[in-house]
């Protein structure tokens, strides 16, 4: 009986149930890691089934009574710290999250998110978005369904915005992308104005061990520790933890397109070294998890762009990486350099995007998925309506679905109120950065000089050591002093493309 | 009810339960390939707590009141199909071992298990045995408690033995390793009084990524499915499956020691073509996994030495690897080459000893083993009998303990009654091998021109696909004609080593 048991007693229980499924989470990841890195081609099929089997295993272990007793017998226990009454707070409610959820309901979602997900490949396939769109429909009928079990207030689409990021609403997105609608479009006229810059010779020929090679240098000057991490080469880079003190990154490597694998390895390294940040102690528990997807983008965008694409960091690293690449740089200047890496360019894919542009193809999705859960938007006019968007925004004419409405997998996943989180997390890492610039002295010299350590420091005190136990909300607040603005990421962008542009 | 249902059902219902618990092994065999492989240092000790729990979770889905109900309502139904019922025994007998442990004794094995591996550890690194002695002495008694709780006919040490080799006994053995002493002994003395043959080539350096590509297009060359493995390196090799379309090997490379990575890929290849072989159908049932250690063994060695190490192998090769190796080998013809590769010379490491004097070493340890359950022999006397029996079977004399009895990880592991596998495993090799010549027109002339295609073929029809269908006993019996008898390895060693030799 938990009744007899006390509080610590209690609270050890919780801990260890949490960390079983944690074990059992961290299992599937590994699962997951080999089999975008390593698995041979024959064993997908009994490995999908192993995956869910385990999958099944860790939903019914959160989903067990014993579990519910415990929750309730230490709910509202204020005799446990702040950190731990944090987690019984936060692992109530994920637990009751689960609960709403009918298993007709997961059932049929599972069964659609299958059936779309194979109708966007063939329609991929086919470079025919009539393939993908009935399919698409029955999966925004789920989700509309989706934002009624869980709740909402205010517009429906806050449901499933708050499953990525909490505490986030369509208030707060309207805001920031109407800044970006009114701040960012003349800047990009601004700039369509000034002369092409030229970033041909970003794409000649780079060996691949070079590559390889330079960018594992990267991850460890950046502080990303190997001894707790590795990197290996999957067809999408990604990363992914199984604890603290086992963060994975993967990379792919184009020899054509320098920039592909450099700013990948950066990215990556930003979003491990916040996992690598994530206190072991906590392990399991909700404030050894990363505090929202936005906060976690917001880790992997200060590396690559804050950081990565300035002039400060290069200034550092070009002459290296002229040595290894003599042929292709010897005669490139630093500044034409970083001037190739940062060249705007209104384009159709979002993943190919600038830092710039990658604002309105985001953009972009949150007004036609806001439109689909209200039903302002017809599966129907989909296509038109993103055609549209793509004219209006970047001034580009979408030529078929493939460079249209069919280049992003999110959709077929069930994947609704993901896409603002990349904004966001642009949005934080501006007004982070701006943050750690005011508080550390010499940041910018230690940078041009090739030393991230009190950089990665701050991020380590301030960032990083929280978990769960803030909202992004509020580590934003207590990080920068205030909520999330879009003006630090217009001022940072304004500097930025004015030097570059001369404006 | 399991009584309201059809037999298919019953028996659909046990495959979905056995599947579900082999998913979980198998996750925990990705783990535990990762741990060896990729493993970043700083994440071992998560990765052992992830798979204490998976273990923890297949051992209550596999005693599971369920699982014991469904085994219930099948046994003895004759409706189902020969493979069925043998499923559902072999199971229903892993179900009844299993609950026969009283989980004091499991939770008592598993403290002591972990103290004497590290016990042993520490020993290795004094030198000095009477470290390990203690915990030893524990485990000892320990083991013989398991004899009682497993039960057993004749001498108590088939309880252990039968955990790795079901049906083998002591009276098996003992006329076995009566025929290596009094059969070998004599074999050994003869080549002991013919010159030394020279193998010093075979330590010259030997390119990394050579060797490494020499090993897998001999892997390649035997038939193993590289779409459904993949060799990496690890410090100890060895085989693991994950189901039979992902079987993955390992290997190490030493660049003063030829033999080091060519014959571990041999020898690891023949596991794991075992492992390509067995059913996939029979996924997660007894009739889909590997028919005993000894088997396992069998194709290892078959491959390893009667195949390998063979002249006509060789004459296949030796042209490739000269080529390879031009510094090296130019100068050295196919014969001095494949005299080196055989040399006989007892020593004093189990894991470095030639095909024929490893029999000694499993001898030794096969009458220690003996010894030490029936209390013939005592822990503190363990030492001087090790050293005694090397100096009277081996000829050589035991400077120390990490090169005498503290060698072998095994005990410290707990598995007493493996070790006399790895011989079964040669002899059974032996008699299938001669089987094979038999039974396969122009087999040698195939394998001198490098094609194993039919001896692949042969196992695949008459070794691998059976599972544990047999016993190796049964299989023995069915693939020779007769059941498993020394005379077969004699006369291969014989003709062999008078061959080498000259006598």
């Amino acid at each position: 009986m938990p009744g007899s048991k006390s509080t610590a007693e209690q609270y050890a229980d919780y801990k260890i149930k949490m960390q079983k499924i944690a074990d059992v989470r961290n299992a599937l990841a590994v699962l997951g890691w080999d089999q975008e890195t390593y698995l041979p081609e024959k064993g997908a099929g009994f490995r999908g089934q192993q995956i869910t089997t385990l999958s099944s295993i860790a939903h019914e272990l959160f989903t067990a009574p014993e579990l519910e007793t415990i929750l309730q017998g230490l709910k509202g226990n204020t005799t446990l710290d702040p950190v731990e009454q944090k987690n019984i707070i936060l692992s109530t409610e994920d637990f009751e999250k689960n609960k709403k959820y009918p298993a007709a309901f997961v059932a049929e979602m599972s069964r659609v998110t299958n059936e779309s997900y194979h109708a966007w490949i063939k329609a991929r396939k086919a470079n025919d978005y009539s393939i993908f769109a009935p399919a698409l429909a029955r999966m925004i009928e789920l989700k509309k369904q989706e934002t009624d079990i869980l709740g909402y207030e205010g517009h429906p689409y806050n449901a499933l915005l708050n499953e990525y990021e909490k505490g986030a609403h369509t208030g707060m997105l309207d805001t920031i992308f109407n800044e970006v609608k009114t701040a960012l479009s003349p800047l990009l006229t601004q700039i369509e104005q000034q002369p092409a810059i030229n970033k041909d010779f970003l794409h000649l020929h780079y060996n691949r061990d070079a590559q390889w090679k330079f960018g594992l240098a990267l991850l460890e000057n950046m502080g990303y520790d190997l001894k707790a991490g590795r990197q290996d080469v999957s067809e999408h880079p990604f990363t992914t933890s199984f604890n603290p003190l086992d963060v994975r990154v993967t990379t792919r490597i184009d020899e054509n397109d320098f920039g592909n694998m450099t700013w990948s390895c950066i990215h990556e390294g930003g979003h491990a070294l916040y996992e690598q940040g994530l206190p072991t102690e906590q392990y399991g528990l909700p404030c050894g998890e990363a505090t929202s997807l936005g906060i976690h983008e917001s880790q992997s965008r200060l590396w690559e762009n804050n950081v990565g694409r300035s002039l400060l960091f290069w200034q550092y690293h070009y002459p290296r990486l002229q040595q290894l690449f003599p042929e292709n740089l010897g005669n490139v200047s630093l500044d034409a350099f970083y001037k190739a890496i940062n060249k705007v360019q209104p384009s159709l894919i979002r993943t190919e995007a600038d830092e710039l542009t990658y604002h309105f193809h985001i953009m972009i999705r949150y007004e036609i998925e806001k439109g689909l859960i209200d039903g302002s938007i017809d599966v129907k006019d989909l296509k038109h309506t993103w055609n549209e968007y793509y004219r209006q925004y970047l001034h580009v004419t979408v030529p078929d679905d493939v460079h249209g409405v069919l280049q992003d997998i999110h959709w077929s996943h069930g994947s609704f109120g993901y896409f603002p989180t990349y904004s966001l997390g642009s949005f934080y890492a501006a007004q982070f950065f701006a943050a750690a610039q005011k508080q550390v002295p010499g940041l910018d010299a230690r940078i041009a000089g090739g030393d991230y350590q009190p950089l990665l420091e701050w991020l380590r005190t301030n960032v990083h050591p929280f978990g769960r136990f803030y909202t992004s909300n509020e580590l934003c607040e207590k990080v920068t002093g205030k909520q999330l603005v879009f003006g630090e990421f217009l001022t940072y962008a304004k500097g930025k493309y004015g030097g570059i542009y001369g404006f």
